[in-house]
């Protein structure tokens, strides 16, 4: 992409709305702009992370067995009250009506609309498992919504439903989700501590959050290091394999986690002091087993292999996707801006010369910028007529994880610089070896 | 995918509130379920299509020069006050009044945000020309919503924006748009006529309509027939090419055609009698060219070269993305079922045992499964414990372009039966051919 087609805008200054850190580099680097209270478009180059992430999201629920569909953004109140959810709900629920004075919403989450899907077309125990999910927008009518995307109203669900024909298939399907969640946010290149919750208005008995440390998190969280070693990625372990998956359930279950709201001052005693981890952290997930809550309410029943009718156990898993753009700019920046992991980052090099009325510096960028794109690399080259130090600044802002720096003396001498975002790392070397480092 | 893994409940019989045949066809072949008046759930096989009309639309978007970002569902009043059209809109506007009582809308179209994004960020023409679009939900409360997703309330929608200094430079992003239009619906495998149209609310003077022709569409099409014979894709035209495109838009103006709106008797009896075609279409997209209408009302101005403050020149752009499924199943479809184009097909490959309990076809499925998907062709493989015809009826109904059939007398010969589902045309070969012509 060439900076100059794109649409990019940068800040020099915060906005002075902006409270915290990931909301001032998201509006500052141009991947947002608030278009309504706690409503936001996504430009360019925050809608590029979004994708990416949710992509990662759909893999990992794809490599678990759950099958995508996507459900609509507005129900009907009466599969609402058919749960007795809708009264239940709090002003948080958007409720609209239409021009037939009907009742709707704006869906802040989809298990009554799942359940009567399934209710309709799901017939026999033969058709169990399964797990369905879909990416999809959804609201929350916050009365101050805040933080930017981390407290917005509309904002962006993975969220999967798992129907099983008993409680032991269910706690199959839901340590599954658990094992998909832990690979999912290794991936995206944070650490996100899986953490014994309260299962809140959803309802159930089972629960787990998963929670990235953050200063500017809600929640105080406190977990044992051990979190911080294991590699889930690493884990030879099959979603085919129900004892392995068990198993990872109590390696979970038995390391010490625990928000303010179920924290234990007795089991915190026991964890050895050097490998206590305390600070505040923010929800970027959240699972739930809670049984037939929902198919009992709403006549969900398929026959079991004897003939009789039997309840499917349900549960339900969420990660948020534009909360998470957030997180991870809370969980990786510096003082100059942004620093992406490289799964996530909108491009993976930014390509600079120092002095766009350079005609060999030109035509080098424009040479490297073929090559790069051609290699399938995903490149954004600042062909902007500005100054030099004013596009490593903003290079530096938008958090690519390389940039490759074209300058007149140095292309004299034939080389050219490679910057690592991360470290700060700087090497001068030729074309072909840049060019081969990055497509490596 | 593992058809017994998946969620496709296919029904033998057409529900009756289901008019039109691709409405019935969707809705047996477990594309959408109805989940409240004209708003659909899109089951796991609807979905795939969805994204995949999604991605050809993205990619010539892309080629075009467009740039994609996400604007969200809901928008504040106040924007439309700006425009005028929020008292202008009828009752298909979707109001809302959130918890603080503000007037909120589900947005039927995205004019007034993007300017008033563009408004804030973009001060000069050295940031023009530029086209931004994005792929997402819209609403719009019609008052009989029917033909399924043809002419639901909640549907998607491409909508592009273009800015330009000048006319000139607008009618050329209008032009480019056309031929992004022409080739993006000749790679989704329909024929979509444009139509000089009348440009309704959006305003403006240059308009044209996409036209599916289809029994069951909206209006009366007039056309000549050699919009049957361009061949868009092939067109060697690029994009830099501002000559080429207005030679395209010459063309395509100087072709008859016209909906019943636009209909010109004295043009239409100067073309051939035997080159003129008429019956009945479907729109699938709608371009604008409508100057400075949104910028004028809005405030946005530019820095010209000269220093002096212009006003830039606006087009949109729309497709309906969800509408085209409905339009494509109209225009490719038989008594058995959909017969998708390959481009947009769920899956590519429909692979069937007769017996499912004949060990030998058994492990043939697997092994072929297994192959095809290592080389990246798309599979359903219909696993459940099913009779044959059961299978194959399924298989038809649902439309994929192949199917590859394995009963236990053909393999005891060495050979399967491969059927292209378009021409019913069955071939009997060995396994390792079979194979080569679906990855060839």
């Amino acid at each position: 992409m060439r900076l100059s087609r794109c649409f990019l805008p940068v800040m020099k200054e915060s906005p002075s709305d902006a409270q915290i850190v990931s909301h001032k580099l998201m509006l500052r680097a141009g991947l947002v702009r608030q278009t309504a209270a706690g409503i936001y478009a996504w430009l360019p180059i925050g809608w590029r992370v979004l994708q990416k992430i949710g992509q990662i999201v759909r893999e990992e629920q794809d490599r678990a067995g759950a099958i995508e569909m996507l459900m609509p953004t507005l129900q009907s109140a009466d599969l609402w009250r058919q749960s007795g959810r809708y009264d239940a709900y709090g002003p948080e629920m958007l409720r609209i009506k239409d021009r037939h004075d009907r009742d709707m919403l704006y869906g802040p989450t989809n298990e009554e609309m799942i359940t009567d899907l399934f209710r309709g077309d799901v017939k026999s125990y033969r058709d169990l498992p399964r797990t369905l999910y879909h990416i999809q927008w959804k609201f929350r009518d916050e009365v101050r919504p805040r933080f930017g995307v981390m407290r917005g109203r509309e904002f962006l669900m993975k969220d999967a439903y798992s129907f099983d024909i008993d409680e032991a298939g269910a706690r199959n399907s839901y340590y599954t989700q658990l094992l998909a969640y832990l690979r999912t946010f290794q991936r995206l290149g944070i650490r996100a501590v899986p953490m014994k919750a309260a299962s809140g208005p959803i309802g159930g008995d089972l629960s787990h959050e998963f929670i990235v440390l953050a200063p500017t998190g809600e929640s105080e969280v406190f977990y044992d290091a051990a979190f911080e070693e294991f590699d889930w990625a690493q884990e030879a372990l099959s979603y085919d394999d129900a004892d392995g998956l068990k198993a990872l359930f109590e390696k979970v279950s038995t390391t010490y986690s625990a928000t303010d709201e179920t924290h234990d001052e007795a089991r915190w005693a026991e964890v050895s002091p050097d490998r206590r981890r305390e600070g505040r952290g923010i929800e970027v997930g959240h699972i739930f087993y809670f049984g037939d809550k929902y198919s009992a309410s709403m006549g969900l029943k398929v026959s079991g292999p004897d003939g009789s009718m039997v309840t499917p156990q349900m549960g339900s898993y969420g990660i948020g996707v534009s909360r998470l753009v957030g997180a991870i700019i809370e969980a990786s920046h510096d003082e100059n801006g942004i620093v992406w992991p490289e799964t996530v980052a909108p491009w993976k090099v930014g390509l600079v010369t120092m002095r766009g009325d350079d005609e060999a510096s030109v035509q080098a960028a424009e040479d490297i910028y073929k090559k790069l794109t051609a290699a399938g690399i995903e490149v954004l080259y600042d062909d902007r007529d500005e100054r030099g130090g004013v596009k490593l600044g903003s290079m530096d802002l938008i958090g690519l994880p390389w940039q490759l720096v074209i300058g007149p003396r140095g292309l004299a001498q034939g080389v050219v610089e490679l910057k690592c975002r991360r470290t700060g790392e700087k090497v001068e070397l030729s074309i072909d070896s840049a060019l081969e480092r990055l497509t490596a």
